[in-house]
C-alpha cells in the first residue's frame, strides 16, 4: 500500500498552479517525494493530486494509515492545554478517576477479594491527614485500652509518640508502637529478620544490603477478566534475584504502600505515582505512571530495611493466587507495626548522647523544611516547563516557521513556478521548515528532560514530605522518655523499667540517625546522576537546534 | 570607591547563618567576590554585611553607582509588558508622540521656517489614504483646469492615471503627470539629470550607478536650541562621497520623504521608521529608529534613480541654513512630478509588446499581494518573538534557575554551612545560576536577531505596500493609451499625437519594468544576507546556551 501522510497544518495552494490545498488532519496518499525544494506530491480523498510542503505533513505508520481507520487529528497545543488545565483535576480524586478511566482501567474496577479497596489517596478513606496521632499517656496502660483515647488530642499529656496508621484489619493491640517503648512488648525476632545499625565514621548507618538486587517495571499490559468484559492495566515486575515476572495492578501497589506506611513509621516510604500526572494521550499517562512506579521500586530495592521486608518480598515474588491471599492476610495481621518494629533492630551498645541526637534532629528539621519548599518548587517548575515546551514554545516556533515558509512561497510566485528556481527561495522555505521542525522538537523534548526530572522530584517530594512525621514520631518517643524519667524521679516508675525505656529510646534514635544518613547518601548519588542526565538532555536538545539551523544556513551558500 | 551591585531578585537569607537577605533593586557595596560557590559578600545601606548569591545581583557601572544617585530599578519584564501593550500606541500618532516625547524631542518642537510642519504620518495632514487620484479624462485639456475636477471620482472616464500627492506649495500645473502622457509637456532635461533604462538579458533595468556611494547614519545626538530650552534628537549622516557629516532631524526626513513620494510615482519610496516602534528604554527606541533610518538611507543609495535625485542630494549635502532653505523651496517648486518625471528617462528605441507588459504586471500584482501578507506576518512575528524573548522566555528560564538554585540552598542547609562543602550542592547552585544567566541572554538576544530582522522587514513592508499604487499608476497610463487609440479610431485624435502617446506609455512601461527588476535583484542579495545574518545570530545564541550548560555539567564531575 502506498505511504500515507497526514496534514499537520492548513495549507492554501496557489490557485492555477500545481499546488494543492490541504486541511489540518486530512490524510493523503503520498505519490512522490522527489519533487525537491521541500515539496511532496500526493493525492487526497477526492482523488485530486498536487504538491504541498513536506514540512506541513507527517508520515503515517502503516497501522495508522490502515484504510479502514480514520486517522486521529494531529495533537495540537490548543487541545492539549484544555486537558492539562486545573479545572480537570482540581476537584481531586473523582475527576482524576474520570479522566483516567478512559481506557486504562487504572482503578475503575475491583477484584471481589477482601483486601483494601481504598482507591489511590481518596481522602475520605484515609485514616487522617497526617500520620501522627496522639497516643495514650499513661505508662503501663494496656494497649487494648488505647482505642478509646485515640482521638483525644486534648489529652493533658500532649506528647506525640509512636505514630502508625489505622489498620481496619489489624487487631487493636497492634495500633500503637508504644508497647515497644514501654518495654511491654517482648518478641523474639528470628535472625533473618533482624536489621543491624552500625557505626560508620562519626555516624550510624543501616548495615549494607548483603544481596543487592533490582526490579524492573516493564511497560504495562492491558489485561482483561470476566471473559474480556473488564480490562485493566497491569505492570510487569521482574526482580533480578529470580527473574520471574509478576503482574501487579495499581491497587496492589496501593495495598503494599499502606502496609509499608503502617509498619515503618521511622522510615519515609517512597510515594506512588502522582494523581496529578496528566498527559495528552492515555499512553503517555500510563508511561509516566510506569516511570514513577519504577522510581518507587528503585528506592525500595536500595533501602536496607525496606528491601528485605516480608510484605515487599511477598509483593515481588508471589505468583500464586492462593499464596497471595495467605500472604496478604499475614501482612495485615503483622504485630510489629510502628515503633514495635524496633524489636527487629540490633544497634551499637553505646548509649547515645541526647544532646547530640537533639542537634541532629533539629538540623534535619530545618533542612527538611527548606527541602520541602524547594522540592515542591522544582516539581512544579518541571510541570510548568513541560507545559510550556509542548504549548507556547512549540506554537511560537511553528509560527516563526510558517511566517518564513510563507515568505518563501510568496517569493516563488515571482518565479511563476511552484518549484523554486531560485536558491534563495528554496533556502527560505527550508528555513521555515526548520523552525516548524524545531517546534516539534520542543513538543517532544519534555519526555527526555523535564518529565524525568519531575518524576525524580515527585519521589523526593514524597520522601521529604514524610520526614516531618518521622521526626515527630521520634520526638514523641523522646518526650515519653523524659516523662518516664520524671516518673522515676517521683518514684512512680521502677529504675529498671526506666533503663529499659532509655535503651529502647536509643534504639529508636539509632534508627532515625541511620535513616537520616541513608537519605543523605542515597540522594547525593541520585541527585548527581539526575542533574547530569537532565543537563545532558538539555545540551543535546539545544545542540540539535544548532545543527538544524546550521544545515539551513548552508542552504544559502553554494 | 568600592564596586556596587544591585539586587535583581529578592533573596531570603537563612536566619542564623552568614547569609544576608536582599531585596530586588537594593544597592549594596561589594566587599568580597572570592567567597566561592557562587556567593559574594556585601554591605547594605544599613551597614549590615553578609553573603548573597552572585547570580542574584548585577554589578553597577561607576556612573550608575554614583553615591548621590539612587540606582534605577532593574528592568523587569512585568514593567516592560505594560510599555509594549497596544493600548499605548493603538490610537496612532498622538499617543506615539506622547510616548516619544519623554525626552528625545523626536517631533515635539518645530523650526519657525516655512517648510512642511506635517508630523510623521498624522492622518489629518496626509493628502489622502492612497497615492492614487482620479485625473481629468479629456485629452488636451489644460492642466490648470484640473484642480476643479480632482475630487470627481464619479467621472465617466473612470480610469486612474498618473497619480501624485497633493503639494500645497506647488503650482497647480504640477499636480498631474498627465501632461507628460498626453504629450503636452515638452521639457528639455539636461544630460546630467537623464536616467537611462537598458536591456539586460530578456529584461530592462535601470542603468547602473556610475559612482556608488553609501551613507552612514550615526548614533543620534541630543541637540538643543533656544539657549538649551528645547532639545531634540538629530541623526548624523555621513555620505562616503564627501565624508562631510550633516545633522538631520526626523522632520527633515519626513519632508524629504514627501518630496520623493510626490516626484516618483513609479518607484516605491522606502519607508521611514515605524511609529509602532517601542522599546523599554528611550535609548533603545532611538537606536531602533536609527537602524530603520539606516535601512531607508541604504535603499536610497542603492537605487539608480533615487540615489541621484536632486532633493536627496540636497538633503545629504547641505550644511548651510540659507542654501538649505533655497534648495527646499526649489524642491517644492519641482515641475517634474509624477509621470512628468518620465521626461528625464531615456529608454530603448524598441516598442514594447503590450501583451508582454500586461503579463509581467499581472504576475507582479499577484506576487506583491502575496508578499504583502507574508512580509507583514514576518514583521509581526519578529515583534512577537522580541516580546516573548524579553518577557516569558526570560522569566521562565529564571524561574527554572531560581527553583534549582534554591534546591542547592536547601541542600547546603544539611551541611550546616553557607559555603557548600559538597561538590554536588555547589554544582546544583551553579546550575541554577546558569539558567538565571540564560534568562538574561534571552532578554538581550532580540537586538541581535529578531529586531534587525524586523527592521529589514519594516523596509520591505513599506516598499511592498507602495507597489500597488505604482502598478495602478502604470495601469492608469495604459488605460489612457487605450482611450486615445479609441479616440483616434473615431477620428477625434490625430495619429501623430497618438503615436506620441504610445511612445510615452512605453517609456512609463519601461520605467515600471526596470523598477520591478530593480526590486527583484535588490531583494535577492539583501534577503540572502539578511537571512544569513539572522541564522548566524540564532545559531550563536543556542551555542552559547549549550556552552553555558556544558560548563555547568562539568561541575558535577571531578
Amino acid at each position: 500500500m502506498a505511504a500515507q501522510v497526514q496534514a499537520l497544518y492548513d495549507f492554501a495552494g496557489e490557485p492555477g498552479t500545481t499546488e494543492m490545498s490541504i486541511t489540518c488532519g486530512e490524510v493523503l496518499t503520498l505519490l512522490n517525494t522527489d519533487i525537491g525544494e521541500g515539496w511532496w506530491e500526493g493525492k487526497n480523498a477526492q482523488g485530486q493530486t498536487g504538491l504541498f510542503p513536506a514540512a506541513y505533513v507527517r508520515k503515517l505508520s502503516p497501522e495508522e494509515s490502515a484504510p479502514t481507520k480514520v486517522a486521529p487529528p494531529a495533537p495540537r497545543y490548543d487541545q492539549a492545554a484544555d486537558e492539562w488545565g486545573e479545572q480537570q483535576f482540581s476537584a481531586g480524586d473523582n475527576n482524576y478517576q474520570r479522566a483516567a478511566s478512559h481506557d486504562d482501567g487504572w482503578d475503575d474496577d475491583w477484584d471481589d477479594d477482601t483486601y483494601s479497596e481504598i482507591g489511590p489517596g481518596a481522602p475520605q478513606n484515609k485514616p487522617s491527614m497526617s500520620r501522627q496521632q496522639q497516643l495514650t499517656p499513661l505508662p503501663g496502660m494496656p494497649i487494648s485500652d488505647f482505642n478509646q483515647q485515640i482521638d483525644d488530642n486534648t489529652s493533658s499529656f500532649g506528647s506525640t509518640v509512636g505514630t502508625v496508621r489505622k489498620n481496619k484489619f489489624a487487631p487493636s493491640s497492634k495500633i500503637s508502637g508504644e508497647s515497644y517503648l514501654l518495654a511491654t512488648l517482648n518478641v523474639e525476632v528470628p535472625e533473618t529478620e533482624k536489621v543491624y545499625i552500625v557505626q560508620e565514621g562519626d555516624g550510624y548507618v543501616w548495615a549494607q544490603i548483603t544481596q543487592p538486587y533490582n526490579v524492573t517495571v516493564a511497560s504495562p499490559k492491558k489485561e482483561s477478566k470476566f471473559k474480556g468484559i473488564k480490562s485493566f492495566i497491569a505492570y510487569q515486575l521482574t526482580p533480578s534475584f529470580n527473574n520471574i515476572q509478576v503482574s501487579r495492578r495499581y491497587k496492589h501497589f496501593d495495598w503494599l504502600h499502606e502496609r509499608l506506611q503502617e509498619k515503618f513509621t521511622l522510615i519515609p516510604i517512597p510515594p506512588l505515582p502522582d494523581k496529578q500526572i496528566s498527559g495528552r494521550y492515555d499512553e503517555q499517562l500510563i508511561e509516566r505512571r510506569r516511570v514513577q512506579l519504577q522510581e518507587f521500586v528503585d528506592w525500595m530495592c536500595k533501602h536496607p530495611v525496606l528491601s528485605k521486608s516480608e510484605v515487599w518480598q511477598h509483593f515481588l515474588t508471589c505468583t500464586d493466587e492462593k499464596r497471595w491471599k495467605a500472604g496478604k492476610r499475614q501482612a495485615e495481621r503483622d504485630n510489629l507495626l510502628g515503633l514495635n518494629y524496633c524489636v527487629s533492630l540490633v544497634v551499637p551498645e553505646k548509649a547515645l548522647l541526647q544532646s547530640q541526637v537533639d542537634h541532629i534532629t533539629e538540623q534535619c528539621h530545618t533542612f527538611i523544611g527548606s527541602m520541602d519548599t524547594s522540592v515542591k518548587s522544582v516539581t512544579n517548575m518541571c510541570l510548568a516547563q513541560t507545559k510550556r515546551f509542548q504549548g507556547p514554545y512549540k506554537t511560537d516556533c511553528q509560527k516563526v516557521g510558517e511566517a518564513i515558509y510563507n515568505l518563501g512561497n510568496a517569493l516563488s510566485l515571482d518565479e511563476g513556478t511552484v518549484i523554486s528556481t531560485s536558491k534563495l527561495t528554496s533556502a527560505i522555505k527550508m528555513t521555515g521548515g526548520a523552525y516548524i521542525e524545531i517546534g516539534r522538537m520542543y513538543e517532544d523534548q519534555p519526555k527526555y528532560d523535564w518529565e524525568p526530572l519531575g518524576d525524580k522530584f515527585h519521589l523526593y517530594k514524597g520522601i521529604v514530605g514524610s520526614f516531618p512525621d518521622v521526626l515527630a514520631n521520634h520526638k514523641g518517643a523522646v518526650q515519653k522518655r523524659r516523662e518516664c524519667e520524671r516518673l522515676t524521679a517521683e518514684h512512680k516508675m521502677e529504675v529498671a523499667q526506666l533503663n529499659e525505656v532509655l535503651r529502647r529510646t536509643d534504639v529508636i534514635s539509632y534508627a532515625l540517625l541511620a535513616e537520616i544518613n541513608h537519605f543523605k547518601s542515597e540522594r547525593t548519588d541520585d541527585l548527581k546522576a539526575t542533574m547530569q542526565k537532565f543537563l545532558r538532555q538539555q545540551i543535546s536538545f539545544y545542540k540539535r537546534i544548532v545543527d538544524k539551523l546550521e544545515v539551513t544556513l548552508n542552504q544559502y551558500d553554494e
